[in-house]
């Protein structure tokens, strides 16, 4: 009795107690698929929402409301009545005892785990960088980002000296993969087209988008034509593509490549490394070199067959490739380890997991993106149309898909940004406006 | 031309200067009602958009999103091609010098200056109620708002004392005016409908919501007829109405009525009291009790023709009438002010403000409204539909009309809310979870 109110979403204790840490794309797909498991299932998440990331960066752009992206995960699960949302950071895991540490010292027990918390951002030892540079995986992330550039047209227009003028007006995004290319995107239509025209001191001319990426091309994963159709792409858009060119400082108010060459911007944003959540180390399982647990071909840890670790805090190869920290391949990881839990509460043997690539995608401001689906390879206009329809078709779960097509549509024939609201109190910059309502 | 570098706003020193201080309601009509004026305007507010203040409830409670009642000052004016907007916190006014000082002591010379910078909340000298009760007049009270009452959700969902779970589910309401009757009809709907359902501990009865009006009837400056049918219609939806409730005290998880009843509740929303902004003190003028400008029948100050004081700032009366806080008054007022300078430029004679009321609205819950045209009153559906169709109406100077409209539609007909996010790091109650983004 007293062990049962100490633990209230555990309702039935005979029945086996599954966990899953982290409502994204992996702790989703495992929930929803043991939908019909005769099993008691606890979702925990620091936030009430599932966040669809792949449309994060128009958000950070203004194109998108933040509720248009996010849905309560109660409410996603509304139906699934064997499972039970709580919104708690956790602190740690204690395998040995198979618990999980939420704040407060709170332990939830389980028989079953499924980690899915995701990836943070990594600066390379550099975590000083950080306030500087923001990155972009949380909602929060992206409401201050927008709040951050659309500030620094504030700022540029109340700004006399010329040379700070440009340091609001430079926009510099470090790391050349999916979320740092569609970022760059994104930026010219608002610098050059949206917002001069409402400003009555920034010449169009004066804004510039610099992407600097470590490595010798753009979307690295993708293969290299691809790769140069976006650099193309983003040249034409106005963007300043630099390859090769490592950051060695961040400073305010500048951005330093290969140990000489300096940028002046006061808009840095950083989309150049993840680290696994650091609650893989809790689990005391092998970890590769960005913090990613090296799971079994099942999705469990070594040792522990009742945890399994998923999305992008997994390290596995399957086919011999290493799976990509991409959404769908988080969603198959999820609908696995929920499917591999099913089968031993069966009693029958376990499956590996293998990833399915069903394709890459990645969109280049307005009508232009790149497809990989293997032998079709898929550029311009045709794939922009097809990742519109993908990104509906996955929206469908949310019943944000109507509101979304509807900015999508306003931007798209007006150029303008629906939702340039800069509400946060953050601090831009030096000496800053404060931003709170009026 | 050092000068002209300082002030940069200023482009043309010939034309007359026009400083509006404010974005709001009142603010906006007079920069609109001056776009074909011979002057320079510059609007300055401390934040970048205009808000659809009547709206502001439905951000709070999780219908809209708050780029769906905001837009940018800048977007509204871009057409206007002698207004220039300036993001700013304005620190004072020295009327003697005819400038106006906003942060980094910058300062905006004016030869007519409009000050709207409406009110903000007022706690009857305490104060310190304000953290533990907040109030609601900007995006960001909106969304901070949101996220307490919905996190408040949360921790009953986790909290295993029946004591305390019933505080997390006692929603009191400070105010029995528009704003916290709007609120309280919104409450009910989410806290006994929407939200129940995908708890698992939270059953339907624990939920409460308070309304505590000080005086003897709730919307007390609509016809008495019409109070009491707001009061019946609140009551029907479940809301507990208070009036003859004067707050003594309001302390963490507590509400002290009359001195001596005490109301156990962790989600306290402040409707009650309203002060002007403390701009008008600076502007030398006569004030009223609650710090507004006692202004002239042409809304100029006394002693600075050249000064008008406008909206919720200021005080008057025509046709023997006070003239009310709502939008309707601050536009016409914005309007009447920018119609007396341009008088001035053609040196024709002022005229003084009359307010004409169109009629008051006010909403309670799902399709009940009240509406007093004077001769007419409605309330029931037919009121409610009226209150949709105006709203609809005066939103069409956003381009958000449609999305707003099918916001809702869907909550409307599935009883769901579209905008439950909770993305701030803001502390609820006591030891808070973070809720910053996954």
């Amino acid at each position: 009795m007293s062990e049962a109110a100490s633990r209230p979403w555990i309702t039935e204790r005979r029945r086996p107690r599954v966990v899953i840490i982290g409502g994204g794309f992996g702790g989703l797909y495992a929930a929803r698929a043991l939908k019909r498991a005769d099993v008691d299932l606890t979702v925990i998440d620091r936030t009430n929402h599932h966040l669809f990331q792949p449309l994060l960066y128009q958000v950070a752009t203004a194109t998108l409301a933040a509720t248009d992206i996010t849905a309560p995960i109660r409410w996603l699960l509304r139906h699934q009545g064997n499972a039970t949302v709580l919104m708690a950071e956790v602190q740690r895991v204690v395998p040995e005892r198979r618990v999980v540490v939420v704040e407060g010292a709170r332990e939830i027990p389980y028989d079953y785990l499924v980690v899915a918390a995701g990836t943070r951002h990594s600066y390379f030892n550099h975590p000083e960088w950080e306030t500087i540079a923001p990155g972009l995986k949380s909602i929060t992330d992206a409401i201050r980002l927008r709040q951050r550039i659309l500030s620094a047209f504030e700022r540029a227009e109340q700004e006399d000296d010329a040379k700070e003028r440009a340091a609001w007006l430079t926009f510099v995004i470090v790391g050349g993969g999916p979320t740092g290319t569609e970022l760059a995107g994104m930026l010219p239509t608002i610098a050059m087209h949206t917002l001069p025209r409402e400003f009555r001191r920034i010449a169009h001319e004066t804004a510039r988008v610099v992407l600097l990426e470590g490595g010798p091309r753009v979307l690295p994963s993708y293969p290299e034509p691809l790769s140069e159709h976006a650099r193309r792409d983003l040249i034409n858009l106005g963007v300043e593509v630099r390859t090769d060119a490592l950051v060695t400082l961040v400073d305010r108010g500048v951005v330093q490549i290969g140990g000489s060459e300096t940028i002046r911007s006061n808009t840095v944003i950083w989309a150049a490394g993840n680290a696994a959540s650091p609650l893989g180390k809790s689990l005391g399982a092998p970890l590769d070199r960005v913090g990613r647990v090296l799971v079994e071909p099942d999705l469990s840890t070594p040792g522990h067959p009742e945890v399994f670790v998923i999305g992008d805090m997994a390290s596995i190869s399957t086919k011999g490739k290493p799976v990509p920290g991409v959404a769908p391949a988080a969603m198959q990881m999820g609908a696995r380890a929920a499917h591999n839990i099913k089968r031993d509460l069966e009693q029958r043997p376990r499956v590996p997991f293998i990833y399915r690539n069903k394709g890459d995608l990645a969109t280049i401001g307005r009508h232009r993106a790149i497809a990989d689906f293997g032998r079709v390879q898929l550029s311009g206009f045709v794939a922009w149309y097809f990742w519109l329809f993908v990104h509906i078709l996955y929206l469908a779960g949310f019943r944000n898909r109507l509101s979304v097509l509807i900015e999508w549509a306003y931007s798209y024939f007006t150029y303008e940004r629906g939702a340039r609201l800069i509400a946060t109190t953050e601090q831009v910059g030096g000496s800053s406006p404060s931003t709170q309502g009026s």
